[in-house]
């Protein structure tokens, strides 16, 4: 969306007067030169991302790779594919993810979509559930997602629920949830202890961080409490935290199950709610699951010592005030609005971030696949039953291309392992530059002085006969011969 | 920040019993055959990033290493390095970027700073401004962003500002901002005419982007006009936009060169400031720059036909209420915090979009890499004089490994050409994956089960050994034999 205009017009060479064609400019030369020769004094550490954030994407791709080996008990006694053969690759989560205090068993596991190839959460209940009433039971969770276009910021989707006898023909209720694989449960990310083994003496994150983590579930609960529905049992297992943004998990389960308090109206609910919602905050700030009347009071006093009181006023004002005098979740965030502005601010400075990063990393995905193209054509044992096909023609100069890109050697025979050689190659070849390079045959024989413009073609060309060779119907007369 | 119990138990083998080790478990290999070929249903495209991002990664690339070429004639109009060759490689910025209708002479060059390598906004102001008041003006303005640690996320920062003599001899001021490579004015991404020629009959933006951006001005304001300071003049020209996210620009140019209107009080122009973000929001809604009286009434009867009363009432509030009844930025936020909660979402939405992004590119990094490695030893003519090295030992596997990958047929001997394959299995040797694979010889005569964590270590080892002698000393006595 550039407005044409704004294009540089600086691009385009002005045509040179004719005095300034006259001899060779030394004064010139040198100034040109001395700019060329400038230095980048940036570090090479900047041109990379920090390894946080590397470890991170490490660690989600382990996650999102894993899968049971046959040397594993689990291999043989979960089931292949669930829900008929909608999902497969089971993958039992780790035990934290199960935590919940509940009174039902459940186990979670990583589970790929064989429909969109993505990977899910199945979160399984045993026993004899109606899925009927089930998915009556999750619509109005799944709404609040499609009304957020897509997935709410702060609650973990819940997709779909079905019955399944694939587990050892036991009836179970499975829920398929979105799959964050990097977030872990705030009593995880937090190393929270049983309250009665001790207190901190003061709280144990930044109060900047606490009002972050009130700002997101105090959104999940505006959100969710209008629709009519509450979450139940908000605790920190179920709370998923990744980079400091929380996710309430499993929301929609207790309903699916029938596993929700009797006699209790939909208000009351929501209203233990936000009392769940200050005890988790108190919680994390006191580092141990606070769940009874002894650690709320304990956990208070900590919090009184720490906080300013503002945060600690409306901890207070929450889960002290009776039902009926309590403030609604809307109320809530009105009333602490303007930390909503830090929050954005933060959110926006996440942003700036990321793009940052991005920009170093956009051109992996354009390089991968380049080279992944030179992969597929270069020795190539044969196409089309003609085992010289990838010494010939165009192909042959993709071959001297891919010997210049990853075999040159300097003088004295030693490689030149150099990445940066490949990705200054690669970029020119991309780039369908004019510039032109030396190509040199293995037996030194020829020659070639060939533009990366021309490369590109030879590669393009190259790699099409090949895919429309694997997209060809096969005739019956057998393989062509070209 | 993992608890370390997170960290999945199931990685390790267990021990088999002896009850199944006995004999070779038909039932157990299809099993796992079944599993391993279960389809990767993803398509290739949710490999990498959106064309559109890319877009604009390539387009700020370009702006960012955009430098003067000899044919043009700015290349030796311009100074090589100004302030003490504290900055250097000027570049002109488009006009747009000048373009703010102001009555003093004012050029814009991008620049790289020696010290640390990050380009900048040089913003160059001819006449005898003093550094020493400009420097005292703008104090403020960078302390603003020290409190948002580092930057406002809605006004470009402005760090430093000098007195040059470079340009012609010519005495300017120089004032040095943050550089936002593809962000642009309003003005030119909403390709404003003037607001005499004529106004759409409806807003030709939607709602929902004029009160992010009402929201993101707003936040501007609420931060600088606390601190007894106004923006002065805020126009179309003067906020840059990229996806959606708003900038004011150039604060503090007016107070470093004394053109700041007279016989007002601060109170005055911040109000003023109000107002001027509304004419900001007509303008972009009605595409054209809303300046005097007229064009605002007009803007005003567009907005009416086609916005909710809410916003609608909001700027008939701001304009049209005198400046002594006049709500303060502050009042206005809080009033539409609601607003805040929506613009909460959207930031998170592209936080997450962007981590996407991310994993996929750091992804693609990592593949890019080891494919790379593969290049360097597969069909390398000779190393250490050795001709068969590519073809012996750990490099042997090597080679058979790149031919699965790239070079597998199917039964008719149509290439399979399957970016999802190479991925699969570069994904499974970069995670050293204890998972076994097929290759065959090219003749077919051996067979060999090899596991990816076998393989990655052989293209480890082959690695080192090239990355050895590419750093090793050159001998007297000639290239070492082998």
């Amino acid at each position: 969306a550039m407005h044409p205009g704004v294009v540089p017009q600086y691009a385009e060479a002005e045509p040179m007067g004719t005095e300034e064609m006259e001899g060779f400019d030394w004064e010139r030369e040198r100034a040109e030169q001395k700019r060329i020769l400038l230095p980048l004094r940036r570090p090479v550490s900047s041109l990379f991302m920090p390894e946080s954030l590397v470890e991170r994407f490490a660690m989600e791709n382990q996650m999102l790779t894993a899968r049971l080996q046959p040397e594993q008990r689990d291999f043989y006694r979960l089931p292949m594919t669930v829900d008929h053969e909608r999902y497969h690759s089971l993958w039992p989560l780790p035990p934290e993810f199960d935590a919940t205090p509940t009174t039902y068993a459940a186990q979670c596991y990583k589970v790929t979509s064989t429909k969109d190839g993505i990977h899910y959460v199945l979160r399984r209940v045993t026993g004899n559930h109606s899925e009927k009433y089930a998915a009556k039971a999750i619509a109005p969770w799944i709404r609040i997602h499609q009304l957020a276009s897509g997935s709410h910021p702060n609650i973990v989707a819940v997709r779909t629920v079905f019955e399944s006898q694939d587990f050892d023909e036991v009836k179970s209720l499975c829920l398929i949830y979105d799959y964050h694989p990097s977030a872990i449960p705030l009593a995880a990310e937090y190393q929270m202890g049983d309250a009665k083994s001790g207190m901190p003496l003061r709280g144990v994150v930044s109060e900047q961080i606490l009002w972050s983590y009130l700002n997101q579930l105090v959104t999940a609960l505006t959100t969710v409490h209008p629709q009519g529905l509450a979450v139940m049992n908000i605790n920190p297992y179920r709370v998923l935290t990744q980079s400091h943004r929380l996710r309430v998990n499993f929301c929609g389960l207790s309903e699916a199950i029938q596993d929700v308090p009797r006699g209790m109206s939909v208000e009351e609910l929501q209203f233990n709610d936000l009392k769940d919602m200050c005890r988790v905050l108190m919680s994390v700030a006191c580092r141990c699951h606070v769940n009874d009347a002894n650690a709320e009071k304990a956990a208070f006093e900590v919090m009184r010592q720490t906080y300013s009181e503002d945060l600690v006023g409306l901890i207070k004002l929450v889960l002290f005030t009776p039902h009926k005098k309590l403030p609604t979740a809307w109320e809530i965030q009105s009333s602490v609005w303007h930390r909503l502005v830090d929050e954005l601010h933060n959110a926006y400075a996440h942003i700036d971030y990321l793009n940052n990063q991005l920009a170093k990393e956009h051109q992996n995905g354009r390089l991968f696949s380049l080279i992944a193209k030179l992969g597929f054509i270069n020795e190539r044992p044969e196409h089309r039953s003609n085992p010289k096909w990838s010494e010939t023609g165009d192909r042959y100069l993709c071959k001297l291309l891919r010997d210049f890109i990853f075999h040159t050697v300097d003088e004295s025979g030693r490689p030149q392992i150099d990445l940066g050689h490949v990705v200054s190659c690669l970029n020119k070849l991309d780039a369908a530059s004019p510039e032109k390079t030396l190509l040199t045959s293995r037996n030194n024989d020829s020659l070639l002085i060939v533009s990366y413009k021309e490369l590109n073609r030879c590669i393009t060309s190259a790699f099409q006969e090949l895919r429309d060779a694997a997209n060809a119907e096969v005739k019956t007369n057998g393989p062509q011969h070209s």
